[in-house]
């Protein structure tokens, strides 16, 4: 145990024994070995691991915002450890690639010896899901049977103990709630945000209006625009419609939190917000590329076996492109968008606020 | 003309007073410059260069198509051709990574000052569209307006003539027809593969039939997933069928198209039909990645603007997501696949025609 | 001027007209258009396009820093907008994928036309060059003449005022020379670093010597790579020995910057000390990129020409894998890295010190 | 052994057990568990899956190739299984980005603890390093001792037997060497080549002289360039010399395997020729890509340990750099392009030869 110092062997270290021993062909054993069989196995292999990097990653952000309260130089490891996840998912994409090169002939030399192993029993990739924050039954489901029905039971009771937990988006909602600077002294930010959205709307439709060089189909598409843009808002300055759409499943990110993540977004120079803010910004990035990675996913499997049924015995192509729609977790914050207003008619926050924002350091280099 | 060694410097060579020289920012115009929006005009400009090599490469190919008889060296120019199209495609899926370094608020800047351009004008990206084969009835159109209207009258007559004439699926469909090996003397391809279908089919019926080491569960998988298959292959037997389901648009490529298309596939190992293999491959993976790229644009676009409308007074996100779906132009040769059996169900070429398909030059290396 | 809503069309707003019609193919001037010739051109429009945003984004990051003070919040737009260059830069070397697809045989058709054209005539390129800091008698020639003797009167002047000013390096060598944290009343971060890497140097050392389980040879080795790490920190704690090599051109940052860079990467985790570690990585990303684009162009060139003289002049590849060797400019950045400690070695910041480090809201959410 | 649809569940058929039972952390056995060893557990693992995988393709295709004759048939198997190879090659380098979200501080948490494991004792690498060619007297060595000293005696027996045996480079030259066409009834064609180079010098040079519209420096530039072109092709004119230079390991590839190369690359649009020529080119593709991955790697050693030696004892950084430049196996490859002709003057083949390169099915779809 106090060993430190005593030696090891690469071969040791990574165990590839288990490793470089863990790849056996069932086409040989049919005694018909299948050349591309080998890939199938080792790419999957490559997926299961990273994986592993990823739930690992994942895991200690949720730790970090599992207490209650996260410091604020924690936020900067969040960030890393997300940044980390997005360069990994970017790879899991790009090397979809790889699988392309086997072929839909060379793939039927040792199809029909996998049954009915498939993805759709990757207890890791389940867990990313869930921890992540898909809900059971916001799954598209492509059988009659539970998602969770391929697993023993110890997996499905973890599944089920990990789906009545938080997941990172409980945690990141629940965090985003408890932001303090909504309500600062005088300075309520929604109803100077409302007012600022009343300003910007009324000064662009007067500027419309009195546009005399342009046609009446531009003034229309304008006016459309702009009609559209207000009923965004309307939303947001509307508590109990925010909340009925939650209710449907509409929406799925509180009011409060939701509020916090635009003021976030819009106050984002200031010293304190821009960790919270890339952070935000890191969450819609890995969002982003499972989406990335479902789509391409569909694609290769189109590809690989056309409409034939998958050997997990869904519809393969169809599933997984309804599930690259509706598996987003963070789609709420990619929406932050449409709440944005320019920075020209962004509320001035109170001296006092700015100061409590900055560093103790105020003596800039 | 003839001063074939006459000096040339970079910057006269390339233009580059003009190419650098065609950034003006409107929002700079208005006296409230955006730092952002260079790299908005750059990015779209650089996108525009990128389309202009993608058609005249694939003008090229067009040509070599549109002559009646294909030469067995030029499939191999058009293979290299739409290789570097795929190249440049997937630089043009990468680069969105560029783009969403502006962030949302830093669009706002200047959005305002750019309506109504939008990418919908792009004459480029239509013009490819059309070249590769989408047909105008099949466009998801955003508005009422024809896709055509935000052009020039030169333009929109430009598009219908492209329209009207050969695309590059219609130049690959009759190509295809031309296949002479359908039926070599007494050898019938398609006699021959059903034969070897239903030889298929039968040995794996009663293999599962005989299996008692399997669950009753697992048998009903398989004999789903046989009759499944079986289902696409009566496809494939029957014309009629076949040309009802193109007639209704469920299908595009022809019928004597499609079984040249799988016979290629088969029977690629054979010299003679290695190229033309690759060549399908190739089409393939330009109309994937540009479904990739639609797909990457959509989520691109719903980061920025959520679900404003955009400029071009399209919902945007909506509109390139159902684009994606639905404006793939070769999606009969990814399907090809469905169709596939396993070589050792291949039927034998004749002596013959294996030699016709090899090349004259036959003591190998 | 303030027709802020007056419409614009794509076309117009990109310039489209220069851009698209940019183009002349030299080879069909004389009678022999070469297809490949136009990928040629573009690439190259592509490439200096980029190039002129990078150019806008670093001149950005510049002028923030070229004040004196760099206020807290403009050092997080500084990395976003390193943070594009980069990934602009990662663009770049993977489209030399998209050149590749011209071989060596085609490029031959029209190469004889462009004498002397070549990329040494890029002045953007060297304008990036001399912005980062590369300094003329640093530069590798590749001929007997200067390196700015291929351009205009006029671009030679700017390029000289570009040398004489200051660079991205000098500014940030400048800013780093002003960390204020470095003597924090009685804590001298220096002076508690020496006592900690003496204590870790000691505490490896004993370990070694009192471990009865390893071998000799092995006790060897790690008795080399401590006399080895003792050497790194011996020059980090002897400012005439810094400055003796600085002056032999073996290192570039000043001693009091030097010192200041590693206590950014050492106390990171300071909430005021997270975005400065961030810029400096970023700068060494850029770094690192341009390194990773000198070595992919010249294996390109040296496949597409062998050892044929460049058009320029040059012999193509010797030249750029040399400047990918020795035109770094932030090396020193990243060789801090030689002189990091563990963590559980770092010295304790004075609590004063840590406060001034953090936020004025200091109650963490 | 029959059993060919007994079922498989997706655990088992992966061993995921194995695989994902494979990580202890080094520094959790010493109570002090460092997040990121997981990570550099992991990405090591992933590349060692790769390089079985690549292996697995490599050997494959040398097997094709061992046989004294290669079936044409087997050259567009040998393509795939190449640029297989250099997809998983692209990844591994990119992936590099990843280990890159290790900073250089995190990894000094674990790093004591791994000695002297380190990459050189990667078995496989060696493994494909030889595979392709690399000879132990060209290796560079970073100690006093054989590269091979790390490994277990088996293990190195492998090594010396896999050295002695014939690599992927042997194969190719003897298969080069086999070529039958560069003598073909009369015509012989490196007296032709030879033959078009003059009049191609010869042409160029009186263009030279009689162009009055060019500056005298301008004419000297291309006065050198052809004085230089002229040497190369010296040296492909004169055997004895080429032999010489072999003989001082200058150029590897023998003198009837480089004209062999040479005649595939000018005469690569006949049918064919295809093949051959795209073989050649992937096994460019292949050499550069793990050039690439040298300089990429040695670039992140620098970043993540600066001057700091390695765990394997080696100066990291200088190691890797230098094996960048000499490591390479089909540099004379790379070369070919040297010696290539412009199109206009190659040199006709006998309509004979064209034939016999051409298809039995000769009439053209």
């Amino acid at each position: 145990m106090d060993k430190e110092l005593s030696s090891i062997h690469y071969d040791q270290y990574l165990q590839l024994q288990k490793i470089l021993g863990a790849q056996h062909l069932r086409s040989a054993g049919f005694n018909k070995p299948a050349h591309d069989e080998m890939l199938f196995i080792i790419v999957h292999q490559v997926y299961e691991l990273w994986f592993k990097e990823i739930l690992h990653d994942l895991g200690s952000v949720m730790e970090l915002f599992s207490d209650g309260t996260v410091e604020e130089s924690q936020i900067g490891v969040a960030i890393s450890r997300l940044d980390r996840i997005a360069k990994i998912q970017k790879i899991l994409v790009d090397q979809i690639d790889i699988i392309e090169t086997m072929t839909p002939l060379d793939f039927l030399d040792f199809r029909n010896y996998l049954l009915p192993a498939s993805g759709f029993q990757s207890f890791q990739f389940r867990q990313l899901e869930v921890s992540l924050g898909l809900k059971r039954e916001r799954r598209v489901s492509y059988t009659q049977c539970s998602y969770s029905g391929v697993f023993s039971e110890e997996e499905q009771h973890k599944l089920e103990q990990l789906e009545s937990g938080n997941s990172m988006f409980d945690l990141v909602e629940k965090w985003l709630e408890r932001t303090p600077f909504l309500q600062f002294e005088a300075f309520d930010f929604l109803e100077e945000y409302k007012k600022s959205v009343s300003k910007m709307l009324l000064r662009e439709e007067q500027a419309i209006e009195g546009a005399d060089y342009i046609s009446e189909q531009e003034k229309q598409l304008r006016v459309n625009m702009l009609r559209d843009t207000n009923s965004y808002f309307s939303g947001i300055f509307d508590k109990d419609m925010h909340e009925k759409k939650v209710a449907e499943g509409k929406l799925k990110l509180s009011y409060k939190a939701t509020i916090s993540a635009l003021l976030i977004n819009l106050y984002r120079d200031e010293p304190l917000l821009r960790q919270p803010f890339m952070f935000l910004q890191k969450l819609v990035d890995v969002d982003e590329l499972l989406t990335t990675w479902r789509n391409r996913h569909a694609q290769m499997v189109l590809r690989t076996l056309g409409q034939k049924i998958g050997t997990g015995g869904s519809s393969g192509y169809d599933y997984l492109k309804i599930t690259a729609e509706t598996h987003s977790v963070f789609y709420d914050l990619h929406n932050i968008s449409t709440l944005l207003i320019p920075r020209s008619f962004l509320p001035e926050l109170p001296k006092e606020l700015k100061k409590k924002l900055n560093f103790n350091y105020s003596k800039d280099r």
